[in-house]
């Protein structure tokens, strides 16, 4: 199964194939996994080993204005900068935007602006693929569900199949081989106290893309069979944790379930070290607070920068802790 | 099974059970696994899980005067200082004391001298306990076998069981209840040209025990199952790495299997990171050189601390990158 069998098979019964319009604007929230999705059953697809469990960031995120023109040549622009197509987010777009070109003279532009680093971890290609495929559902008109929509940005990047709520998404890992039943879901739970701050340690791009890590650590790591049923167990316990707003079940569950996943990567080879030394000084923070009383936890994906979970009632605590970190409320409009 | 047990077991067919000497002296060097040794079956008897393999460290290490009188109190100094009895170390050293105490008048003097940090991860209680059963042989004039002493080692601290020798020594995990099969022995494979470096980044103790740390990653860690696996592949490939003089092979699978020994405690609850920024910024720097083509591995345990593992050919170059790095070759005497 390619990617253009499933693009096909979606838009198999949809009547406009060229676009019924000339521009279409998307917005998309970035997410964060508190159950991470690590390590792929078929890397083509992006279909995960597991499933996991995200949630929303608010106002970061990705927005993108797409426009298509016979008979020009493709153009793209991050934050006002010309993309290069030979860059490595240069090259997955192109190859995602060929899913979609009807007709080889078709021409995109797409104009977008994020508020985020971009490969440092904090889900730039999530908001970026979730922002790109509602984008090109308007341009052509195909209407599509957002489970659709979720299976679209999947092909682009695995956790952009979460980023197309606000709130808690879960995205099953499915059994199919199509994937067509590996597509996210809002979770109609909502928790107006909980906090996210985002500790930005390093906006550079890191070294290793987390595409190779999760690669290397299925193929090299002696824990990653151990994985799957971790995630079982976290996955469960994260959404009795939601339900209950069970924010010390939350917390914890979420910490260990990122430092697990880090451990893979520490037990690959060669070896995964996302952390920098500021990383780790920020844990050993966050650790001495949680022991002095302060319910505050972290949680880290494929780069230095932690995401820190605690409730509204400790903000103010936090803000004297950490001065110039955001906080993010997703179920609050600011 | 007791300590008591063992020890009775041992002593069972010695003439000498009241001291023949009034003092005696012993040294032994420290030790670092390159196939570590994590989490124990018994924790009574120190018996571990599974086989470990190690390198001695030549000067770095313990020396003992250990004296024993009628109707005095115990005593002892580490480098000129009055050891407290209250002291983590102290009740340890007590505790093993007192199985050699035949008559409940006898008191025991230990002066020792110790180049290495205590509890800083360099295996201060390795040597430590191995040089006191040394003396402790020498002034009961028991005459035991290393294998013999090695048990009593063990009792004291599982990894002092390999302090007994120089060069490479294996400790078996053994399969009996009472220990009797769990006792290292040295390894005949030499390998001058074998350089370690001590790349000392705190001295100061650690928060987390290496006993307390060993038994939460096994109650807790998802991968700890994992982990006996990870050390039978590892163990093979060392001792195929130093009978075919492999530095390559060596080098790795130390540095992997350390590596997987700090993931075990990572995905441990609470986690357990013994790293300090300073030993991120190492690792990197290890990194770097080695993909610049410096042949030069790490191996780390329960401390912030590494060991470089390196070839003599390199020590020059070593030492313009690590200045100030004590550099020791085992089978090389200074």
């Amino acid at each position: 199964v390619k990617k253009t069998d499933v693009v096909r098979a979606i838009l198999a019964d949809r009547q406009h194939l060229l676009p019924c319009n000339t521009e279409a604007e998307a917005y998309a929230s970035s997410n964060i996994a508190l159950c991470k999705y690590w390590g792929k059953r078929n890397t083509e697809l992006n279909l995960p080993m597991t499933s996991s469990f995200s949630i929303s960031l608010g106002n970061f995120g990705s927005n993108i204005r797409l426009s298509v023109n016979e008979n020009v040549a493709d153009t793209a622009c991050i934050n006002d900068q010309l993309l290069d197509w030979q860059s490595s987010f240069g090259k997955r777009l192109r190859e995602f935007l060929n899913l979609f070109r009807i007709t080889p003279t078709l021409g995109f532009h797409a104009d977008i602006h994020t508020n985020i680093p971009i490969g440092a971890g904090l889900a730039s290609s999530a908001c970026g693929f979730a922002s790109l495929v509602q984008a090109l559902d308007r341009l052509f008109g195909w209407e599509l569900s957002l489970l659709e929509l979720s299976i679209l940005a999947r092909l682009g990047s695995g956790s952009a199949s979460r980023s197309l709520w606000q709130g808690f998404v879960e995205w099953h890992a499915g059994t199919q081989a199509d994937g067509m039943d590996s597509y996210a879901e809002v979770c109609t739970d909502v928790w107006p106290d909980l906090c996210i701050g985002l500790l930005i340690l390093s906006d550079t791009e890191k070294k290793i893309s987390s595409r190779v890590a999760m690669q290397r650590t299925v193929a090299t790591s002696p824990f990653y069979t151990a994985w799957p049923e971790t995630v079982r167990h976290d996955l469960s316990a994260i959404k009795q944790a939601v339900r209950e707003k069970d924010f010390l079940l939350l917390g914890k569950t979420a910490e260990s379930n990122a430092l697990s996943m880090h451990a893979t990567m520490l037990s690959s080879w060669p070896p995964v070290l996302y952390a920098l030394p500021g990383t780790v000084t920020a844990m050993q923070k966050i650790w001495e607070l949680r022991q002095a009383g302060l319910m505050v936890f972290f949680t880290q994906d494929a780069g230095p920068n932690l995401k820190l979970l605690f409730l509204a009632k400790d903000k103010a605590h936090m803000k004297t802790h950490f001065p110039n970190m955001p906080i993010i409320q997703p179920f609050i409009n600011e």
